[in-house]
């Protein structure tokens, strides 16, 4: 969807109305006019309002009715009530987009909802975009457009920079706004989506993936209605390289508790999306501090780690342990320099330590060159992705400014490709210089570590999903039992394993037969969830007497405790080889679509609920991460003395689900397949019970 | 041990004789004199130089032996090499302490190793306690003492306060002081240890516990070589109500290493020092903004809070929801207000929440009385123990100051126990007054929440051991089989499997027959480790014949592959009742003693490390902790629809354990007890098998 293009008479408007535009400090119709003057912008601004002549010297009109040319943007600061009258005095075509300021819509019930829905129709019937109802209005601060009327935006002036700010709740986004003037941080744009009657937050990620200013998108999300669209915008963001940083409220149970009460139930299935945002490498904060250390870093850098192998230069060696400690919870490597390296470090220090953390102690300080040129012996090799560099209270002496400044600049010009974190107490002027160099700095070692980490993830995961295809795979039975389900997987592409149904004991003795070894017996029936809880499965089956016996007895037991379940007969299978038993799935989300599941069955599911998640459809990247994402990772790849599982016949049998999932979206509401029983390397995988829920079955 | 009557001589000297002294700017003998003067220290300062006359303007002598008078403290600022013969000049009595700054020591190896113990027995002989050498020194900032040559002293003045700090590094210690001192915090004594000689962290901490100006003490840790002593000073701390906040380095393995290499193998086991942390109340910080914020709490609140349960009052619900997520990670409830309190708020503010957390929306800046009104709706009820309060961008603005002081001064008054963290950006003076109101500030709202859940802890686990038994109990023998371990345990207090050794066929048979119901067979054997992988254990046999069978094919099958071993006979014991199989243990860590271990067998122990750690002796509390600590205290408590197992009996056990592991303590290498089988609630627990490891056997 292309909304980039009608968006720039939003976001960069050569003129703005204001209706309900005012004289009157801190009315909300008056702010944007003050600041856009304030700011210089060079565009026209109309003030639109019927009781007066003229609005802080600029020239009114009555309504929109009066203009006499095309106008990019209307900013909309009159009572809910009137705003679809004001809106409607304009002919379809004259204006690009509007904002609109004032609440009194869709949060506060039917009454506002039915507003919002008058205003919609009224916008659409024009050509007009909407920004909000209620909500703060946007910043523009590279083209000095400010159509907002939040108080913050009247303070100190915040620079302009490359982080597009774009934030679904006004109150936090005034917040964040004066977090990042305080931090020192530069916005390309500032924008607060309110209601989202039309333009809603995929479209700004959208949007700021395209602005040329932007370099990095922080977004302040609390949910969504339409999945596939900011799936898109995502998918755009990583394409255009621009990383999107964001926090999604609603983590944990507490807090989609909380946001549920809060959004009305849009806040979603937190698991959905976190996985979303792996998929497509946008990086969550957990916090607010987080989200502007990631929004600061990505702004700052001339380009993030590629990869997780820290390397740690210390003045402190009991930092540089705590900073290793850091290093490990945030899935960093450290790897140590060669022997060489070592050996040639160890020489010019010898009080320190060469292995990493990287300990220059105190003569680093007594001896300027040695920081940088440990750190030279360091990168030599090339073995590391970014370097952090703890100074201690070195990093406050003037007098050893230059010798960090000569640090941080060559550093940038001979490794631009491994990002530099200094922690220090640097005077804010210093800071920025080498800021400007491309190095971040933090007062806290641990911050400078985990921030390093936090990025990587980007280039790591970009994995664009598989091709569907585009011939429709066999289309849905209205129902399924446990048969038929998995004959579906099987055309799907997962192997399952063989059976035959048969309706009598002579059929189950002959279809044993066909098979080696011990065979499974059980009751085909759509209406039986959990058949050996009712004697409606027996294992290990050998020899013709067993096989008749265990037929009968399975019917029997049915028969008594379900008379009510229909039974298709008794499906008789081969015992399974030994492997490792997991749990595959999918379950559809209201927003996303299919959502594949996968974890490791009994305790691990059940108990630990250590399980992973993606949006179908996928690939093979993404399924082997979803894989090693989980604890039970340890079983599959080889642990008490087990051989390793067949984890690329599990990964391919995730991206089949994914395929067949995508192919019937919307006619499936839930898979289950327990167990997917995984081989050893080699031998594949093999289904031995599936469960597939219609979405008309219900 | 009473260290802190000589320490006052230390750390509140009187007089302060500097040996070393210099009139050089930036030399380590003047730069304490001239600190002592600026800050007009008001006690005797003597220069000691045998090349000048006076040093700064006050008369000098050439050396201790010219001292006329007592002298509390000499600062010894001399070369490593001439550091005894200068303290040797002294008379024995004369001197209380010295603090000795100056490298060479034992951190280099052997040649200044010498130098210490050479400079330690010359301070011993003559009755003066040692700080260091190798250290930065101390401040003792309420007494004006500045014993240091820390460059970071010489800048701004950091002000006086309640907080403790004590370092093993002089780099980090430098740099907390900096950091200490831009963030506002007020300092009753900086105290850097150096190579610990004399005095350590542990006689630092239990100094601090009983000055009246400390209200915390903070710890930077990287070893210990006297673990009683420390637990020891932390308990101290405790029963002087003075919390201990502890950065201790090496928490991961990469951690381990680096300290490793950096503190030469005094960093020790992290899951024993997390234990010992644990016990004993220590709030352990994971990275320095953590260290300090905690700090700061502490030092700023009336009091911590006495639970978990936290009310969050927020103007933006979004908001609101992320410090929802905070506070489930960080171990908080959010207990909704009754609903006759919720049907208040409502009516006072018909659109925001009343559940926990309470959004007030924007309505409390319009109007100032709300927030304070909700809070004590919220609090009448009294189900709260902190309050986390988001104010977004309101709180600059100057003119709401007035409604947000009244907040603030209100709830301390009414609600002295229960502590307020406020989250806005407050100008540093408006910060100052609320932090003088016991109100904690802090930018990031996650924070906010996340400090006010690490506090709870001290009076939470503040649980003091079990009385060790004065009689001592059995003396140990030099070795243990299984059935001598069974033994042991059994009188130390553990329910064991009962069992019979025989000697023959018959013997097992009449032992079978003796118990009801089916029996295991094992051979008992000192030398050998897996019974089973031999064969040398048969489980669930029944009947005579098949008694007899079982037990020449474990005598068989332990002769042909073990011949090696001694066999002491078979055991032969009924099977265990069905419960959950635990591991519990303990092992001698060469600091702390005996380490009492506890975990859910087989894959929670094995594959998910899912373990927990105390250093005995503890108490019932403990030991209930530390089994709740575990992941697989999901399945004791009643997982999957099974019944809840009898913890209280697991706790009384590992108690037990933990009581013989004292009592026998230098003595035990390692106790196993694999499995302790747990039994449905009420029926106790029972060990299955146990091997017992003395120190001596190896």
């Amino acid at each position: 969807m292309n909304t980039h293009f009608s968006l720039s008479q939003l976001f960069s408007p050569r003129s703005i109305a204001v209706v309900g535009a005012s004289a009157t400090p801190g009315k909300i119709g008056a702010m944007p006019i003050s600041l856009l003057r304030r700011y210089e912008y060079d565009g026209r601004i109309i003030p639109v309002n019927p009781r007066v002549a003229d609005v802080q010297g600029l020239p009114a009109i009555a309504g929109l009715d009066a203009l006499d040319e095309a106008v990019d943007l209307v900013i909309l600061a009159v009572p809910a009530a009137h705003a679809a009258a004001a809106l409607e005095r304009a002919c379809p075509g004259q204006i690009g987009a509007a904002v609109v300021f004032t609440s009194g819509f869709s949060e506060i019930g039917p009454e506002g909802q039915a507003l919002q829905a008058q205003l919609c129709a009224v916008a659409k019937a024009r050509g007009i975009r909407l920004l909000g109802p209620n909500c703060l209005g946007f910043m523009n601060i590279r083209s000095r457009v400010y159509a907002t009327f939040t108080p913050a935006a009247s303070g100190e002036a915040i620079k302009a920079g490359g982080i597009g700010m774009v934030t679904q709740s006004g109150a936090f986004g005034a917040y964040a706004f004066c977090m990042a003037r305080d931090r020192g941080l530069g916005l390309s744009h500032w924008i607060s989506t309110g209601n989202e009657a039309d333009i809603d937050v995929a479209d700004c990620i959208a949007y700021l993936a395209h602005d040329e200013d932007t370099r990095v998108v922080m977004a302040y999300m609390e949910g969504c209605r339409d999945g596939d669209k900011l799936r898109l915008a995502l998918a755009a963001a990583r394409d255009a390289g621009k990383p999107v940083v964001v926090t999604k409220i609603g983590r944990t149970q507490a807090g989609a508790q909380a946001a549920a009460s809060h959004t009305a139930a849009l806040a979603g299935d937190d698991a959905v999306y976190d996985a979303l945002f792996r998929q497509y490498g946008a990086v969550r904060a957990r916090s607010i501090e987080e989200f502007f250390n990631l929004g600061y870093a990505f702004d700052t850098w001339k380009q993030p780690p590629q990869g997780r192998r820290l390397g740690i230069l210390t003045i402190s060696g009991g930092v540089g342990a705590l900073m290793a400690d850091e290093a490990s919870d945030a899935g960093l490597t450290l790897p140590s320099p060669t022997a060489a390296v070592q050996q040639r470090l160890l020489e010019r220090m010898p009080f320190g330590s060469p292995r990493n953390p990287i300990d220059v102690t105190g003569q680093a300080v007594s001896e300027p060159g040695l920081l940088l040129s440990a750190a030279e012996d360091v990168l030599a090799d090339g073995i590391y992705d970014a370097m952090a560099v703890f100074l201690a209270a070195a990093g406050s002496s003037e007098a050893l400014w230059p010798t960090f400044e000569t640090f941080a600049r060559t550093m940038q010009a001979r490794h631009p490709k491994v990002p530099l974190a200094i922690s220090a107490l640097f005077p804010p002027a210093r800071r920025r210089e080498l800021e400007a160099l491309g190095c971040l700095v933090f007062a806290d070692p641990s911050a400078a570590v985990k921030t390093l980490a936090a990025v990587v993830r980007p280039s790591e995961n970009a994995s664009a999903g598989p091709a569907i295809p585009a011939t429709p795979s066999q289309p849905l039975r209205a129902s399924y039992n446990e048969v038929q389900a998995m004959e579906a997987l099987a055309l799907a592409g997962i192997a399952v394993s063989p059976c035959v149904v048969v309706q009598d004991a002579e059929g189950a003795v002959a279809a044993a037969g066909s098979y080696s070894g011990p065979v499974v017996l059980k009751i085909v029936s759509p209406d039986i969830l959990h058949k050996s809880d009712i004697g409606g499965v027996r294992l290990n089956v050998i020899g013709d007497a067993e096989v008749s016996a265990a037929y009968d007895a399975i019917v029997d037991a049915v028969s008594r405790q379900r008379p009510d379940a229909a039974q298709d007969g008794v499906l008789v299978s081969p015992m399974a080889p030994r492997g490792v038993e997991c749990i595959i799935g999918v379950h559809r989300d209201p927003i996303f679509g299919p959502i594949v599941m996968f974890g490791l069955g009994g305790i691990f599911v059940e108990v630990l609920k250590d399980v992973s998640f993606r949006l179908a459809p996928f690939g093979r990247a993404e399924a082997l991460a979803m894989i090693a994402e989980t604890k039970g990772y340890a079983i599959l790849s080889g642990a008490r003395g087990s051989a390793p599982a067949d984890i690329d016949a599990l990964a391919d049998a995730l991206v089949a689900l994914s395929i067949f999932a995508s192919q019937h979206r919307g006619e499936l509401e839930s898979v289950e397949v327990n167990p997917l029983v995984v081989l050893a390397r080699g031998k594949g995988v093999i289904a031995l019970d599936a469960v597939i829920t219609t979405a008309t079955a219900g």
